[in-house]
């Protein structure tokens, strides 16, 4: 067993839905690419009788119809009846719409209406749904392409990938199922974490690496061999500074609602790039780095899938 | 102008070369996929009469002779008329090639043979060359997929793309123009640098991000929540750990000899990365690191072609 054995993995609850669960009527605010996919995988797998939609722009819902989705402008007339409302939207939309849903939206919501939403962090909207007295069950597919909107929205999007599942404190087992259903019916593996769980995982795999693209970016940018070097920048490069071009809002969102385990990543980070300072500082040999660097791609090889 | 036009552009020097120096007798010392599609295209557009390849292991000659390569398993015969000679190997392995041009196969090298090469790094072997009394032009095509060998050679590989060509001090004009000519016969795009601009321009875009991807495996693999992070890991840490996937005998040889303007990279990456962790530790605000975000990308979209 290596030393990263004591870690524990999260629980693969796929297969354990009951059919009973698995038709619904489904709500969507927000119809972008994600909520497009969960949309049209919900018709397709039959998970959902019926599927209305609202979005803040109004667009997407509209060219969704041909694909079987009810489009309304009205969030009131997207709620009503549903079984199952999913907040299709970024962290800092989602805890808009939960004042909403706890608010305006209330008396339009079914008594035993299951909210969940597919942002990227976790704790924040956990918390305040809590705090608004919501039925709330935490979602994240572990999905999602360069690309947006519902144009770029696929059937087969979450299909194979993990679908986090985050319960309520409380636990509520037939909320939590209704939601495990919907992942299950986009061909997803829904795995079940708790929200701090999630948002140190996300904050290792994805908002760190997120502000160290963006930080490549800084650090360069001041630099004057600067011009030299964009000019002849290639595919490595491209590659690191990838999420750096992403949707400044969606990362700043992201951060914003993920701030202390992102910042604890980063913090493991520097420790390990000052080592590698020290290294570089001191006339390594080749022998000595490739032995580093064979280590870290074999910690990396472990995780491939 | 932005406060970034200061900055020296290198000089591009495409279409300076002399019809006369385009046909040469071509030796290759390596035949990986650079070394491979240097060979064809020096062929394919005439820059080279004859190109004759070495490689230690007699592979890659073998395989290449169909393209009309000739194959040896001697560097001597590889080396003995060729009036260009190029080091199509790692930069612990073009040191090594350079000792044996000046040693045991001086002799064989025509005494108005220009040395060039291919590698990642450009002071420790211009630095070697001269030492050593050779008549040597440093080369880097900017160019290179992460597949290798001779079989995923192409000769459009370096098409469109820069080609450092860094000159001797004192500067060599034929020998220079005997480099370019190989350059433009490539379909690459000659750019003229000192060995130290090469260095810092690719230690910014290159070599520093190699060892942050590998830093970021390290820290990851150290953290509590690694194993059920590594379970819903996707594209982002993917895409931020693709250069750590790569091999550990040429990511070392690079930075050993690069371990300067590395370590001078990471300094400006960590100050970068200590003013996030702060910005973080506030619990900032969506529109504050929207704005920051928003500042990286525009400078990272300048770049862009």
């Amino acid at each position: 067993m290596s030393d990263r054995g004591e870690g524990r993995r999260p629980e693969d609850t796929s297969g354990t839905v009951p059919d009973i669960l698995r038709v619904v009527d489904l709500a969507l605010l927000g119809l972008g690419q994600i909520g497009g996919s969960i949309a049209r995988a919900a018709l397709a797998s039959g998970v959902a009788r019926r599927v209305v939609a609202w979005t803040p722009s109004g667009r997407g819902p509209a060219a969704a119809e041909a694909d079987g989705i009810v489009a309304t402008t009205s969030p009131v007339d997207a709620v009503a009846g549903a079984e199952l409302v999913v907040l299709a939207a970024p962290p800092l939309a989602c805890l808009a719409l939960l004042e909403e849903l706890a608010g305006p939206l209330r008396a339009s919501l079914a008594n035993d209406a299951v909210i969940t939403d597919v942002a990227s962090t976790k704790a924040a909207i956990l918390g305040r749904a809590r705090e608004l007295g919501l039925r709330f069950v935490g979602g994240h597919p572990m999905a999602g392409r360069e690309s947006s909107g519902y144009e770029s929205a696929d059937p087969d999007l979450a299909r194979d990938r993990p679908w986090i599942v985050v319960p309520a404190d409380p636990a509520d087992a037939a909320a939590i199922e209704r939601v495990e259903a919907l992942a299950a019916g986009c061909g997803a593996r829904p795995i079940r974490m708790t929200a701090a769980e999630h948002d140190a995982a996300t904050a290792l795999i994805s908002h760190a690496p997120l502000v160290v693209s963006a930080a490549l970016v800084e650090a360069a940018a001041e630099r004057p061999d600067w011009p030299a070097a964009e000019a002849i920048a290639a595919g490595g490069w491209a590659g690191m500074t990838r999420l750096a071009r992403g949707d400044p809002a969606m990362g700043a969102g992201i951060l914003a609602t993920n701030a202390g385990p992102t910042a604890a990543a980063l913090r493991a980070l520097r420790a390990a790039l000052d080592d590698w300072i020290d290294a570089l500082d001191g006339a390594p040999s080749g022998e000595t780095l490739a032995h580093r660097l064979e280590r870290a791609r074999h910690r990396l090889g472990a995780g491939e899938r």
